[in-house]
């Protein structure tokens, strides 16, 4: 069985597509799963899979045409493809057996906008499955993360499991983009008991979180600013310029006051502008993101970098539109169900050590269908996997030890089959 | 003979290319050289038009290649493609007369990577010849100066003009890359007197400045940031943010204090950095350029610049690697020979006031030509040709007045005649 | 008692002083004391006070003179004046009776730097005790914390304590610059229990916080960039902008990045520079503080800073010199003590609330003290007593209610005679 | 007399008094004038000096008094004294000596607020005559100003010059206060003739610049940053931070594009804010000074540099307020009065090199008589009498080599003579 994973989780790196552009992934999983035989899986792909209009951060259809194209020419189901067209990405798995719990389980797939290392030290790229999509990478294991979905799904239609499991295999984590059309579907909607999971996060192999808080409510913007392009030598005095409104609001934002409440964040993590040295730029833009430990945290941030990028426009006599991106709330994991996983995972071969919670301290769109079971009184847990990666998350040298995936699949499928057997 | 060349003119409008790639550009002027059935000219392209070695600026082949490729599909001679292959863009085309001084005329044909505005009242959109290359335009009359070029060949053939006459096409003045091998070419070498021309300047139609002088000298530079990304949510205190680094720099570069010994000038056109909103931008760049009215102030500023880099770099824990550009040096123009033009232009239809000299307060890759010329011994002058154009020069709205051209053909054809007879 | 303990506070509000010049305040508080005419009560004044070398940021004598001349034109005490002079403010106070452990209450005693709002809402200015030191006041609160100090000592005294009392009336709490002198002396050596205390925080009279934590880890430093003046107008470019080289400081200082590992604080509180509009400044000062919610979080930002002021200097081409101030490290209050305050604090009159514990997200230096009570085997509990303040602390408006007063010396006496009695 | 004059320099020197708080200096100059026995000298000194209310930049009543106070201290005359009160300094001496044009001289008596070197290579501290005012000083030559003045003004009394002569004694011009209100007097209106003078800028002793041009228009301000103070550690984002509204705006005034029509200059020269290291900032204030080539174009600055002051308020949530400063224009030496002035110079002794113009390149409130008398249809130059200078303007070394003080006398008293004989 693991050898088999293996190959997956190996492929799904070698082919790393972003946000809303999982054309082969998802297609890829499809396939995986018709492969296991299993006769009474329902497979939802498409629009059947999430409810699109909550879609956040969907690229223009010239930006998605390319991945599309190429996902056409590897060697998948064209029918799934067709599902996919638009940006219909991801995929919800569900196995019905009968009276039980409905146990969901949540898994993304999407990939990283960056340049993946090319050194033999890095293990992908020493055993030939490093990135073939150059400036895409699975930089934050969601390669392993869909691969321990399907290995969940295969160990529970092989197990006596009660009841009812659904597998999201959720699009566009990374841009906080499919998270709230996955929660807004009607598939979430009879969900009693949410397992999500992460591996890494700085735990090591043989290590797991039963459940992961502190998640950050996070929200993401685009701004453009627009000024008037002059000659540079010639008349500096009539541009307006846009990219030093763009410097002095990048500089601003980062010094907005730290908050007494607890823990904030900015990032401006992509700066664009001008088109040539002698030409005072016209347009600059900035693509930022705000976090907060709490929903008013983030909003606080928010609005102190609205603020921020209007008088800096204003200041070099710009104008300044800005475009709201994906937001994602904050959530907790339910204790009860945390000592439940807890109790698996201690007796999973390789587990050496189990911590019952931990802070996330980042951000995570799977807190939509967190809060969505939990709000229909159904309760939610988020599963921390360790593993041994040498790099940071998002960053060249980010891996999985692939022998995290075996231990993903048995704490989880394990804990399904607790769940069920217990009901807690 | 104007109506021709307006629809050269148009035709090189509606097909903008920037520097070095002006494929399509060369070909075509090389094309209406030879239909004029002058049996004496000698045309130069290729590597023979200029000192290949000391070309500045020429991108990438990944860069050229949309731009040859496209080309190619243009009715054009698969021969003087051939030739240009690689960024060898250019001409020189040579009419030798017999016994007489060797007069060159330096006209540039490059344009700009800026989008052109498509509102009727812009008069190329109105009237079918806006750019089809989305993102270039001839935003600085380079098509104009390239017909007059033409329009003066044709001209002097048919003239009684003794001595030899050589117009150099010159590729990639916008990023002054262009000057300095067309002046380091064999074809400079025996010049004795040297005309070049702008139109425009905010000079109307009707008016011709003898001898522009005033030139400020320019300097480029290409300045990227290495940090480290980080997760900007889980660790943020790991990055090492190239986007701060570059904010910090773009601002203080501005500050640069002004020089009591004249202008100076700073602009900061392009900025780029950074790939996703949740990751601490590694990398990030910016290409500047100053200006002086001598060298020794475009120095000045060229040597803050770099130290303001490389502390902004360090101040965010960052490297900085920086790339030299292209520069420029000041120079002047002569003032027999300016007098020369002032009473020829004095006699031209249509042209209306005369003014002897003005500063043109920007740079130009001309004056390496104009050196090399007075170096030998020979004599130079810049000549400014008024045009009504709406928009400022560098932006979407600028226009040529069609009437310009034949200005421009007549002061320049009828000086040239002059210098000759009167060997001033 | 309590007429004479507000009238005491009101005296104390009226005649702030700030760190290191509380001469008025030191020799009033040890009057009120001998007034008490307990005979056995033991007074440390000045050197014998605190140790004088492990004093922090102390002014000059310049500054520290017009404020001793003018104690000295109020009634108080020559003899304890000539014992403080050059800085030696504070005292000791200590009350032996008999066998039993020695108890430790440290209360602070400084006002700060800033003036005091001047309306009849502010009770203050309504009631006739606003400050009469233009420019400084109790903004924190120190006047009722000297104040429940003397009536502790009062109340203990007559009461069946047995043991000793030591009330530490510290001075220079607001420059982090007197907890380490008195931690340092002899006095606290023998410590088996040390209480301090705070009004307000935000917690609303009626409410006690039992045992503060929370304490922010804080280093103050002093930058001082030197640079060289020019006449701004005929010499631009010979000036090294001091003014430029701060404000590039400033912007990036609080462009630090937030930590994933805790609370961090920035501020630049202090600026001051130049001489003249027309003379590009030689030299430009800042005062600024760095806080971590631990030792290692706070030296990360002070590293941070460090590394800002050195390359904005360097990009301005400017010389900075930094001058550390002073430090104060994280403490927790232990759960024992703060059991037995929260007993106590419930039994008290007007106290409707009793929490277990908060956060300070401040810093203080009282942690110098409950550090080495803690480091030698004994206790240390920090107690929140609250009040209904108008403005916040630190601001025009700040104000106690006196109320507070009595809540204060009744759960501090409480708790020092119920220590004394279970010696937990 | 020479040595008389060298006296009386060092006099001046040794008590430097800045702008408005000429109170020593002008009793000094009005008793040497008197010494000097010339019958029929009138002297207008205090509100008959100037017109008061055109007065700019006066400080406070406080920040006189010192300095009014230790002038009184001085051996001086307590009329004149009287006279000057509430900052009235200043004083024009009228000669009149029947028919011929009236001929005014224009110097200014104010000092800067620098400190002076104090090192042996510095010949003021050498000889003893070092600045007693410590923080002020002598940094730009107007104690040589003075004293060329009386000079003149002796030589004058002594000749046959026909005519009235008025040497108006200028306070203030550092802040550029004095002026205006010495051009609104009724001394200046009906002058026929204007020389100004300035030593050094420069040029070496031996040389002297007959018509000085190029005055940059100047134009003061000081902003007053209001925010709301918080506790910096426990609710910074409470704060509304004054010192970061402050660090936004210097940043952002340097940065403000150089203008295409000439020479423009911004300097932010004093900066001052906040109270203690722990308190978030509440007030900050900058003093600034644009100036430009033309009136335009120190307007485009002023302009400017008040959007940035707002708009950098506006983003960190303050309010800020402009008090508009002092203001100057440009003006232009008449020719023919220069070319007096140099055929004078010429024939001086130990003048070597009489250059006919030159640019100052820097501000001056002489400006407003220039301009006054030119309204009326009279002439007025500006001359520049070289000194060897160590250090520059405005700077620490600055001194003036006391051979200059018989140049000017010489080369002004000549003009004066030579006007008045030729009356151009």
């Amino acid at each position: 069985m693991d050898d088999r994973l293996v190959a997956l989780r190996r492929d799904l790196h070698r082919r790393p597509e972003p946000a809303w552009r999982e054309f082969y992934t998802t297609a890829r999983i499809v396939a995986e799963l018709d492969s296991l035989g299993i006769e009474d899986l329902q497979l939802h792909v498409g629009p059947d899979a999430l409810a699109g209009d909550h879609r956040l951060g969907v690229p223009e259809e010239a930006e998605l045409a390319p991945w599309y194209e190429r996902a056409r020419e590897y060697d998948v189901d064209d029918e799934v493809l067709d599902a996919l067209a638009g940006g219909y990405t991801g995929s919800v798995a569900v196995l019905d057996r009968g009276e039980g719990p409905t146990v969901g389980l949540r898994v993304d797939i999407d990939a990283l906008p960056r340049e993946e290392a090319d050194d033999p030290e890095h293990v992908p790229a020493a055993e030939g499955f490093r990135s073939e999509h150059e400036g895409t990478m699975h930089a934050c294991g969601h390669d392993a993360h869909a691969t321990i979905g399907v290995g969940v799904l295969r160990r529970i239609a092989e197990s006596d499991f009660e009841g009812t499991l659904k597998v999201f295999f959720q699009p566009a984590e990374e841009v906080v983009g499919g998270g709230k059309p996955m929660a807004e579907s009607e598939h979430v909607a009879d969900v009693d008991y949410l397992l999500a999971l992460h591996v890494g996060l700085d735990h090591p192999t043989g290590e797991v979180v039963a459940g992961i808080g502190g998640f950050l409510a996070v929200s993401h913007l685009r701004a453009t600013f627009h000024g008037e392009s002059a000659h540079a030598g010639g008349r500096p005095e009539e541009g307006r310029n846009a990219i030093q409104a763009l410097a002095t609001a990048v500089q601003n934002c980062y010094a907005i006051p730290r908050h007494s409440d607890g823990a904030t964040r900015i990032n401006v993590g992509v700066v664009e502008g001008g088109v040539a040295p002698n030409i005072v730029a016209e347009e600059a833009t900035l693509v930022a993101e705000v976090r907060g430990e709490t929903t008013d945290l983030m909003e606080y941030m928010d609005e102190r970098v609205r603020r921020t990028l209007r008088t800096a426009a204003e200041m070099h006599d710009c104008e300044v539109e800005i475009e709201t991106g994906a937001e994602a709330p904050s959530a907790t994991s339910d204790a009860e169900l945390a000592g439940i996983v807890a109790d698996v995972a201690g007796e999973v071969d390789g587990i050496e050590t189990v911590l019952d919670r931990d802070d996330l301290g980042g951000s995570e769109d799977a807190t939509y269908l967190m809060r969505a079971v939990q709000e229909n009184g159904g309760r939610a847990c988020y599963v921390g996997v360790g593993t041994d990666h040498p790099g940071g998350h998002h960053t060249a040298t980010f891996d999985v030890d692939e022998a995290t995936i075996g231990h993903g699949v048995a704490v989880l499928s394990g804990a399904i089959e607790r769940i069920a057997a217990e009901r807690p």
